[in-house]
């Protein structure tokens, strides 16, 4: 059995009470620890496995040199009606995202649209988050977030561009909400980690090595590669991944005097220190809208239900049970957590064990 | 010399002066025509050939048989502040899209920011059109439309969404504007057709034929085959490309009301008609934002600038002269078109002197 394998499973309010002690730990709020603690489950709950607890630890090491504020004072430092300008004071983007997309929901109740553009932030966790608050108050919603440089641009030979996510939800009346949340690579990094761990090859188009060359050794990543943007190359669409891609860095950075392309700031110590700043921190650019302000909310719904009745009754490619909607996996991951805990690897156990030792907050591995 | 390569050359002006006789003959007010031929010509003059006149004579057919209103009432059925829904009343998509663009436009100067969900609308050309509308007023602009089914979602075998393109532009300082225009698709249909006539094979990842497996064989496609999302397998992210079909399909017709997934209208006479309708006609998704709202605008401008620079100067990958910048193709075109004229192979020019033929409009292959 590889280290990968050997898990242990604790429950997402376990989990959630240790973050929140661990950010109380370094003088945050009890509001901001939990809504930041909030987040780091979510994640995990939802499957994404390398958002969740597995970073506590990086926020752990950045609080501890005080790289992060841990009592920022968010504020809007410009608007117009529907939209925002938001500064979040170098504080934990686990607050500081929670509170700018509060804001845009706010402007959406209002005004029909609330556009809400981040600087001075950190990372924020998964995208998915923010538009599933929005759910919550029947608002279609919209998350965006640069991140520490990973990406090439199409024909591009090192990396400039975070994985940039794009997150987008829609609600439904009976059925379950559509919810897109993707990052604007052809892969995870997470992928490769994986990969680096199995020592197994991966497929073309995922990476190239550092002097720009296609490669499907894990290690050439390490070693000043770069992932592809989604489409990989010319030919499948690389242009259009790298454009999404650099659409997120604009509007999520050069709208927010925030830290664009290459010069984000890195999300753990080990990382590359940027040449240059261009901005303040990394930057987030959060959406919403009010439905009935285009059409009656409950039409929307059931049209919804029927897109998704439609679309799961595709005939299906050969070797599959044919599409899935968006938001499916993280759906059912959330249900089979919410029940039976959520499995963590030895290292993330180690991870956790290690600032407890250092917090004196109690963690028992089971 | 193959028909493909037969070109014969036009000014812009010249085509677009016999577009807009062609849409008066019609009964389509003068100003509508105008704005109508300038959406054409706009897409011959950046490259985008398969969206200018060569559609010209699909537009002749709807409108000979009555089924494009030419004199719609085009109106905001409902609207909240920054955002609004428009029934095109059945128009032409190239007058209906610059009207609800023109809303949303409006709307972002007094709100901030302004989005339109149109219905009852055909198509309306290429959707870099808008933005472009919108950088003249020094606005961020974004378009989308949903259209006839040939996307199939991923591990589906059939065809459920359009190519659903997404335009998003960003205005720069002394550089040229950032223009993001590009389907959700893989590959676009016209490549499918130009391998058709040239009996070439289709790179992997393209399409799929009728059976849901992988084809390179362009006449699969015919055959009952799909284009695959952008991103094509899942391995290489085909779900997010599905993922960006299906919101650009719900923004545009599940929000406004119009026909979503495989139930948007034919284009064209020799398309299928769908088995259901679900709303009315297609649907179009606009957006507006002040960039004032967020942060000064000389500012913003200039780091666009900026990161273009930073961009243009990525290290190349090996056998490519480095990353280009979105929309440098469709400017570069512009340049030389707007000097040199636009060049028609031989079968779309018989198709303007066919619509000469019926309607006595004078038309003169040079």
């Amino acid at each position: 059995m590889t280290e990968e394998q050997e898990f242990h499973v604790f429950s997402a309010e376990y989990l959630k009470d240790f973050s929140a002690k661990v950010f109380l730990h370094f003088g945050i709020p009890q509001d901001d620890a939990e809504q930041a603690a909030d987040v780091l489950a979510r994640s995990d709950l939802r499957g994404i496995d390398s958002h969740g607890v597995a970073r506590l630890h990086t926020y752990f090491d950045m609080l501890t040199l005080g790289r992060i504020n841990s009592k920022p004072n968010i504020k809007i430092v410009r608007e117009k009606t529907s939209v925002a300008a938001v500064d979040g004071d170098n504080g934990l983007g686990l607050v500081v995202g929670p509170k700018a997309n509060e804001i845009a929901m706010e402007k959406a109740e209002k005004y029909g649209s609330g556009w809400v553009s981040v600087c001075n932030s950190n990372h924020f966790g998964i995208a998915g988050y923010y538009p599933l608050k929005a759910l919550e108050r029947d608002l279609i919603g919209w998350a965006m977030t640069n991140s520490t440089k990973l990406v090439a641009p199409l024909w591009g030979a090192e990396r400039m561009l975070g994985t940039n996510p794009i997150a987008v939800a829609f609600p439904g009346y009976k059925e379950p909400p559509i919810v897109i949340d993707m990052a604007t690579s052809a892969a995870a990094y997470g992928k490769i980690e994986i990969a680096l761990r199995n020592k197994s090859r991966l497929p073309r188009g995922w990476i190239i090595d550092k002097n720009g060359r296609m490669a499907i050794d894990p290690q050439k990543m390490v070693d000043g590669g770069a992932l592809l943007p989604l489409g990989s190359e010319r030919e499948s669409g690389g242009h259009k991944g790298y454009a999404l891609g650099a659409m997120v860095d604009i509007l999520c950075c050069v709208l927010s005097g925030a830290n664009w392309g290459p010069f984000a700031p890195p999300f753990a110590l080990r990382q590359e220190i940027p040449t240059r700043s261009v901005g303040k921190g990394i930057g987030h650019f959060f959406g919403a809208m009010r439905i009935d302000g285009f059409i009656d909310k409950e039409e929307f719904k059931k049209q919804i239900d029927e897109w998704i009745h439609v679309f799961r009754s595709t005939k299906p490619a050969p070797g599959t049970s044919g599409p899935l909607i968006p938001g499916d996996p993280e759906r059912e991951a959330e249900a089979v957590r919410s029940r039976e805990g959520i499995p963590l690897i030895k290292p993330v156990v180690n991870d956790l064990l290690d600032i407890s030792r250092q917090t004196g907050i109690p963690f028992t591995a089971s």
